[in-house]
């Protein structure tokens, strides 16, 4: 044991706690519309902002001070060994990295792969020992200079050969390690200037490396899904999985529409000008939901500020979207979040974990129980029930625009609108949140 | 003749000109790559914002003072001669309508539709004589509280059937007027709140509307576009038709992304988040380029503001991605702009409308000198060359991601990255507007 | 009583009511912090939204069908009688006007002042019956077509002239009703261009104006407060009164910061780029809280919604800063709030300010219990302990850089950080709402 | 001389030149407005984005190799070198710096001293050999993990005082230097989360601060301007100087309106809500106008991208305001302006500032152009000229609300609106740009 959270005990269900370093609501083994919450929220922590980020933003370096800063095979090593003992301390089921927050940076392709190989087997241990299961795997194809125009779709081919290989190390090493799902965040995938950029060919490029990682998917027999994480800018000034509807778009074009589905994070929701449920029901309505990034925003903000989620009604209208989609499969709630650089201390570390898990556990049960009143999907259904009749469905099989302006003429169709109740709806849903 | 630009006299080039009542740089007939100006540029003059708008924002009611204002259909024909005055002084070769920018509401569909047809007529004659063509006519499906939830997107099966109806007659207004193009814009096609919303009944919805007008207009033998216009909100506070990437996903997804294209607004570009160039260059890039509105929004203000272009700079690079796709074919230059609400002179609206003109020319001027030049693409091909080589052609066409990787630790790749001179590429621009 | 809330019975507070015609939150006589909810809360129901507007947008017209619609003084006192019917179903202690939401536009100021004072007579009336009281009058110096370059900046004297007249008939009307509060909101006072206008000229118009407001409200013996009430932009591009800070700086410019407070709406607060509690907050830092308008902006949307209120949690947050300041003198709680343009019904209006007002019940008691804790405040006081030395309050009154520089060269004075807990105090909120 | 530059000549005033190492409008000696260009233009260097800046951004470390990268004294004064280097091939007549960007970072205070005052030393051999002289220092009191909560409003007074301590000896410097002003911006002066804020406390620590500031300088005889940089977030949430009004009412607040000014950002302008011309228009309206920093936003990103200006239209509108309120006194117009990463090359950094300052001569000769034709302040006084007759400067000196209530009466005011003819100014400005 390392003395790193020295003094907090793993935490307990105890919804009279005096403290945040405990659980007020997230109960994993109580009963949700049937399924143990757990099994529900899936949890999953990030390794990047959790270990490897450092405290630094645009105007200033490093705030934190951790033990196991710097680039040794070791000091891996150690932050793999603090990161299971956070772990133990959170219980959550699962846990998420990219390849350069577990290994040290090599010199090149190969020392790289050497490096990640030997930490994968040193996680696996740790896995097998009884640690949380691997939600998804991803390769950081952004941090790197040499990935400074993008890796897919990047102007020099060599570039686009690294970064397949580099995926293709990833997606063997999230293979071994038991992944469920193996996500693409493309966050140079874009341009910082269109006077620079070819967007036909960084297209298509697109579209290959994309094909590609199905392609390898399947050749090695990997059963988890792909993923890809719609972002519409930052770092970049336009990045091209934009938003959900961008990425559908995508995934028709090439045909993948049934292989790749979504990671939807409520950060990047908002900077694309949606909120998050909406992300959710499009990708649900598409057909391509898959898991969430749990961290908000600040509306205030125009970047990407990661924040620990902490309006239960918001979560709550997440989680609803969700569960009227069937819930996860393979996916999960990955908090994608890091602590405010001033949030210096490893208990800060935990208390954000948990009381982001129970507001999550809080938004799950309302959710489940607007589902279970039913009276949203009620009014729903009666709003849309005029599309029951016969003429109605008719329009949508077999109507013309000639056809309808006959009947509309004929039958002196003259609708009368009928209210939204909006209000009332907010109502509805604030009795539950 | 009315009195009502009583003083101004048709528009002369005149590149010297004391006031703003000429034209110092548009000259219809100057040859520019090849083309007289006029032919690429292929102005119109909306109907709405000239002629039905009344000044009125969501704090005040109506500042314009217009003697056709009113909803008689002896109103209507003298907004018609009075639109038909102002085209003679602009000399501009096109214009664009809505059916409620024309004819009177009706009661019902039927006097809507005769309405429609008898004012049709009544403008027909008018270009008859002599005046612009139609760029495009288009139904709208959003002012009046029937559509206040939708058209095609209505919960209510008859909502839908009136839409329908409704925009069979104005395409058949468009026919015969010899429209160039049919749009739609998709107002209220959207929700304002998703807990009254079905996204995937509205989506199926929105997909069989749009087939049927692509029928109807195979039917009737049409051979103008069909064109949809994108924006992302405003007035609901979710569009379903939200940017040129969103469009292009449900036009895929519906087959018909060989048979409508993108009508795209500087305005709604970036209200998407978008430049305008980006939207241009998307669509290009997509193919289903088709044509523009050219119209600014302040970028301060987060709502439409529909100003005219005034930013020479801005708009060269809109016009460059156009010609560098190609030009229009079937499209133009429409000036969705209003003027403010302040501008309460006649005189204000012939200037506005000028002076538009002239930044569009200066920026196609700028533009065509750009291409050229071939500064830009000389630099952004180079910038791909690696691409030609077969090694980089194999990793598009065969590839995979073992044996990019195998070649990756083979040759021991591991670029170095290269400038993107975007800077310079800005200064090169700099020499041209 | 006329017929229109037909139906709909005086509101009761019914924790377990089945539907959202009660209130399960809001209980008048409940003791919070030693005072009755209703004497925190002091509701107040907004007459424009409520009975004037008529549910147009800039891309639509009217939708709602209000029988007191039209503009003659019949129609405003049957709207005057469905008010305070409204207002007896409700039972909230207040409500605000201007004063062209209840008296018909005259042909003049002359014909204006003896509508608004018969309409006053009307009112006065029904206030003496047992109907609310008024916490502030208004003047609307925005909607009419002479106000469109603003009131007190206008370019035109007249303008302001007329203006200034308005004020003093509204000033004498609220006077006569009681007014709590005097409220200015300038719309038009700003500017669209910066090309036209003459920023000085205006706003030293804009301080006599102001000024002028302070002296009358003396001269006839007025003991409210003067409010101006913050806004960014909207009509205008750009609007003097732009946030609560910027406020300040006039008050201070002209000598006012003594005489007059601010009215703050969360919508202002947001486009201004500012959460509402910060303002607030802000607002009780420089001694100028006065009053809230209750109503939410959606957060993907760039222009005014005036949405009710429905997320608990940053209610909470506006109730505590609002607690932490004392509570309203003067001020009340006011829901300048309208309903969604598709929600049509009468019931739409009371449910939608039943649920507003179980909100703001609800985040008055959450911020009353963590006040009563004392938890957040017991954190922030330690974390500025440090400023009670003898050192720390002589750099404060008598430091200077050189006597500080020594010190912290004699003492070596080098300063570690300490952790700022944004999310254990969160977590601490979420306990309470 | 270092090899960095190697083969980049000193830029000559070229109309005609090939490429963009050359000025094609900026000459220095050129006449505009009875003024040397240069002495108007003012053109300054920031030595942190040029020389410190690494090419990170969050996403992604350095991208920029620099043989100075390091933080030895040796390589201090080599970064210190190729600095007056670039000067001279520039020829800009001043620098910027904070002490950061020069020294570098010592174990405490004592240390920081000595560093500084060694390189300030080795600086201004530098500038005595013939360099450009400093158009003003700072001190950075945001990047260290000390100030993570702020400088002057650190809840730690220890932190307020190694502050204090560290802009002594920045004014120290800067004053040694001959810098023509001092600025403060203050980065982190503002907060994450007003949970665990105390404004009241805060406001009153920076007002202190500056105070002393203000104090120093009297006393040592420093006869430059102390100016304040507004920007309204990032990397807080909220910061303290958001934009000039905000200033002014700080300023005002603490009796400091006549000894401070500010230094307007463009980027910073936009993040605010504003135009860069407003926030300058404002300034000169109150008083406090110094100096600007001209760099740009992209319109599309929600943080600070800090890009060198390259709209002229833009640009003139900024130098318009400037010039109309006289010019520079002490200030001037420095780049803060840093390069994309991906523009790696010595050359890009040389082709970047001289591209900028052609823009800036374009903009500077066009609005004084504009200033000399006069047409636009003759509409504007145009505009005003009601207000100049008796009565209405009655209103504005003796006038009451009763006064000119009853003059409206008696006089039957009724003023009629004038149109306020925005596009045709803005016609009339696209004659100039």
């Amino acid at each position: 044991m390392t003395a790193f959270f020295e003094g907090i005990a793993p935490l307990a269900y105890a919804p009279d706690a005096g403290d945040d370093l405990a659980f007020r609501h997230y109960n994993p083994d109580e009963i949700v519309l049937g399924k143990r919450m757990e099994d529900h929220l899936r949890f999953a922590v990030a390794w990047w902002h959790s270990f490897a980020w450092e405290g630094g933003d645009p105007f200033g370096g490093r705030t934190f001070e951790r033990p196991w800063f710097g680039s040794t095979m070791d000091l891996a090593k150690l932050k793999a060994d603090v990161a299971f003992e956070m772990f133990a301390i959170l219980g959550q089921p699962f846990f998420c990295f990219h390849d350069v927050d577990i290994r040290p940076e090599g010199a090149d392709f190969a020392e790289n792969t050497r490096n990640l190989e030997e930490i994968v087997d040193y996680i696996g241990e740790k896995m097998a020992a009884g640690g949380p299961k691997l939600l998804w795997g991803t390769a950081n194809l952004f941090s790197h200079r040499r990935f400074m125009s993008g890796a897919a779709t990047n102007p020099d081919p060599d570039v686009f050969a690294f970064g397949a290989a580099t995926v293709k190390t990833c997606m063997d090493a999230t293979h071994k390690l038991g992944g469920a799902n193996y996500v693409l965040w493309g966050g140079r995938e874009g341009y910082e200037t269109l006077l620079n950029t070819d967007l036909g060919r960084e297209s298509e490029q697109m579209g290959r490396f994309l094909s590609m990682v199905v392609e390898y998917k399947h050749k090695i027999g990997f059963d988890g899904t792909i993923l890809i994480e719609p972002k519409p800018q930052e770092p970049t000034k336009h990045q091209y999985d934009y938003d959900v509807s961008t990425v559908y778009g995508t995934l028709k074009r090439f045909g993948l529409e049934n292989e790749v589905k979504v990671n939807i994070e409520q950060g990047h929701a908002i900077l694309a000008g949606h909120s998050f449920e909406h992300e959710i029901a499009t990708a649900a309505a598409l057909g391509i939901f898959g898991s969430i990034d749990m961290n908000r925003n600040d509306y205030q903000s125009g970047w990407d500020t990661d924040q620990f989620p902490n309006n239960v009604p918001e979560v709550a209208l997440a989680y609803y979207e969700i569960l009227r989609a069937g819930g996860y499969t393979t996916g999960g709630t990955n908090f994608d979040s890091k602590l405010r650089r001033q949030s210096l201390d490893p208990a800060d570390l935990i208390a954000a974990h948990a009381g982001a898990m129970d507001v999550c556990a809080r938004g799950l049960k309302a959710a489940a129980a607007m589902l279970e009143d039913g009276g949203l999907e009620t009014r729903r259904a009666a709003r849309y029930a005029g599309w029951d009749s016969v003429e109605a469905q008719e329009m949508l099989t077999s109507g013309t625009l000639e056809s309808i302006a006959e009947r509309v003429t004929r039958e002196a169709i003259n609708p009368a609108p009928v209210s939204g109740q909006q209000e009332r709806l907010e109502n509805w849903v604030n009795r539950f949140v």
